[in-house]
């Protein structure tokens, strides 16, 4: 890998322990969850284990915990499977400005077929305003759709204030847990949310095993049709390689959340604390309190952020502008659109996710690294030079494009 | 594993090479495929070489592949996404009596959404009947989907006189090629398909990636919506070590074929030939010629399916009694129903799947613990003993109970 990685929202390093758990479904028991014979009964264990485990990290009972393939199937088997579940009652849902693509698609997809979707705008440091979410709710309202913490900027939402208010208009409240789950605590009690999505790559456990807890007596519609898994709600053989991986991790993740949460804080505090004395024009996005222990987002001005990326990539230092979705795509990111900031500095915005596994050296690294950078991307900016020149900046015009970047589907490719 | 593993059609045993392919990618190379940095620079190329060699496989350009977590996900992705995208054409769909449930099922849902669904019948040894087929074929019908082979009986279809068809009427054609692709000869060009899946489980790759090929031009509607992976047909964080692993099996599988098709077919014919000869009132299920190498399904009459799964795997032998999906219920499959199997007898069925790995001895095994064991089972059925007594079979009245078992989804458990 880069020397230094700061992109661990787009995926973690697996735990040695958790690549130990899975080798043994690579290799020899290779049989059949649904098996009757000795081989699926052993891959059948396995996979309950997990199940065991996934839900004692979040407080669930094992028989609502169902497993898909990532963050993003288990959000659209909520978002969906819900609304079809509860189509009945109503065709309106919520969502946040902010949440992942996973959600603000399948809510997209839905009022294509005939469902109205209401998006809650949030304040400049990402919180979701909740008289707007009350104002939202309607007498047709079945579902909302709003996540714990946002992977981009940090911020945590006031889940338990969320859940109350959801719940007092007899909603169900689905909460995208992707990036606190196996981070910092998550409980879907306390929270009293109705379904919760968690992916086991964002804590160390592998990529193709991710779960979505669903309360006793909700009903979710499969969005993957066929077999008899997972209680009918996805078709599929399992992933037991990775379903067990998974496992291990929340277990892990579990164990070790204290010490992981305190060291990641003070990283990440040093780097909150020492970047404006190295970088002038530095801001950063996301609440400053509220806000997830592995997560940096900061704007700089006069730079743009692929400059900033492809620099550091040089330097062995691995960075995102935005959500890993969207990396690819170099325009302001709708989490940033959605908090205001301004779009000439918003393109000069970088996301920085921690783990369990960074060093303050790599840290002391970046420190030392970024400032020079950052230099020699001003001093090619012209925008820098009319600013040091006259002591003005140019606001971008009305003309600006800063369109969603997200027009990509359902392309004849 | 049990020491003889027969149940090749619910999962295989990952190839020590597509397992030595997997480890970098679950161990240092954990990069997200759509970041921009070198990390995710080295799985962006894992993933493309992975499609490059699937592609190959099946005579596909690489830009036609579409990874998914299962074949399951694959055939749901085919079936309503073609539906949804051709939908302005019209809202009929074609499939066949003896499809996989994945196909079975996203065809009901399609019919839940105001499509309609003809499901065209099979002969004897679960052809498609290609007159049915003709006729099935309507103005606003926009797919047909017909597997490639059957995986409980091992009837291969002949795809490319129905592929004919299918495109005279200019019509949409999907096959689920699940159990043939990797183990038979597939070619999407030869075949004339629009539409292919495919899964590594089934060929010695992991669980956890499959793939759909689609026809340049072909208009499908994504069913995990999010974000730009597979140019925006499937969300969700690509699983980077399983596909990685898929493509190691597609270009194992296709240089090595002939000769395991060669080894395969000789050890079926054995027990074929020499079953009959070792357990009376047996009867082969499926077509004789146009059958799997790696398939043998039998009926056995005076005995239940699940005492004979039991015995056996006593014995250490791992066997299924129909589809992976279906195994845990015991009533007679609906592939059996449509190839008009007598409830009777289908009870007693049993449905072996052979891989490159095995051998010989266990086919000798097989014939020396199979024959006493249905010794036993009849020893203890009363219509065994009604048959001794009066050389009559006691015939399954019309009170019968040979329901389709699949009624379990949308449980709210």
């Amino acid at each position: 890998m880069g020397s230094v990685y700061f992109d661990n929202h787009s995926g973690t390093r697996i735990d040695d322990r958790v690549f130990e758990e899975m080798v043994p479904y690579l290799k020899e028991d290779y049989g059949n969850a649904q098996s009757l014979h000795f081989p699926g009964g052993r891959a059948r264990k396995a996979m309950e284990k997990a199940r065991k485990s996934t839900g004692e990290l979040i407080g669930a009972k094992e028989n609502e915990i169902y497993f898909t393939s990532c963050g993003s199937e288990a959000n659209n088997l909520a978002v969906k499977g819900a609304a079809f579940g509860s189509q009945q009652k109503g065709k309106h849902i919520i969502v946040s400005a902010v949440e992942h693509f996973s959600v603000l698609y399948s809510a997209k997809r839905l009022q294509q077929m005939g469902f109205e979707v209401t998006s809650v705008p949030v304040d400049k440091y990402g919180i979701v305003v909740l008289d707007e979410l009350e104002k939202a709710i309607r007498k047709d309202t079945i579902l909302v759709s709003i996540q714990h913490a946002n992977p981009e900027i940090g911020t945590i939402q006031p889940i338990e204030e969320i859940s109350k208010i959801v719940h007092e208009n007899k909603v169900l409240f689905h909460t995208d847990a992707v990036s606190t789950a196996g981070i910092i605590p998550v409980d879907v009690n306390n929270f009293g949310v109705d379904l919760l999505t968690l992916a086991g790559s964002q804590f160390h456990g592998p990529k193709g095993a991710a779960a979505l807890y669903v309360r006793k007596g909700v009903r979710i519609i499969p969005q993957i049709d066929g077999g008899i898994q997972e209680k009918g709600r996805r078709a599929g053989t399992e992933n037991i390689p990775c379903i067990a991986g998974l496992g291990k991790a929340c277990e892990i993740a579990k164990n070790e959340m204290p010490e992981n949460i305190k060291k990641m804080t003070a990283l990440r505090d040093q780097l909150i604390s020492e970047l404006p004395g190295k970088v002038e024009h530095i801001y950063l996005n996301g609440h400053p309190e509220q806000r997830l222990p592995d997560n940096i987002n900061f704007s700089i001005e006069f730079i743009e952020g692929e400059g900033m990326l492809l620099f550091l990539n040089d330097r062995g230092i691995s960075i995102t502008s935005g959500s890993a979705c969207t990396s690819k795509a170099l325009k302001m990111s709708h989490v940033l659109s959605a908090i205001n900031v301004d779009p000439s500095i918003g393109q000069g915005s970088v996301s920085m996710t921690l783990s369990k596994y960074t060093k303050k050296e790599d840290i002391d690294y970046f420190l030392s690294e970024f400032p020079p950078i950052v230099k020699r991307l001003r001093a090619m900016s012209p925008l820098y030079d009319y600013f040091l020149k006259t002591g003005n900046r140019q606001v971008a015009g009305p003309g600006t494009d800063y369109e969603h970047e997200h027009e990509h589907e359902e392309s004849d490719e």
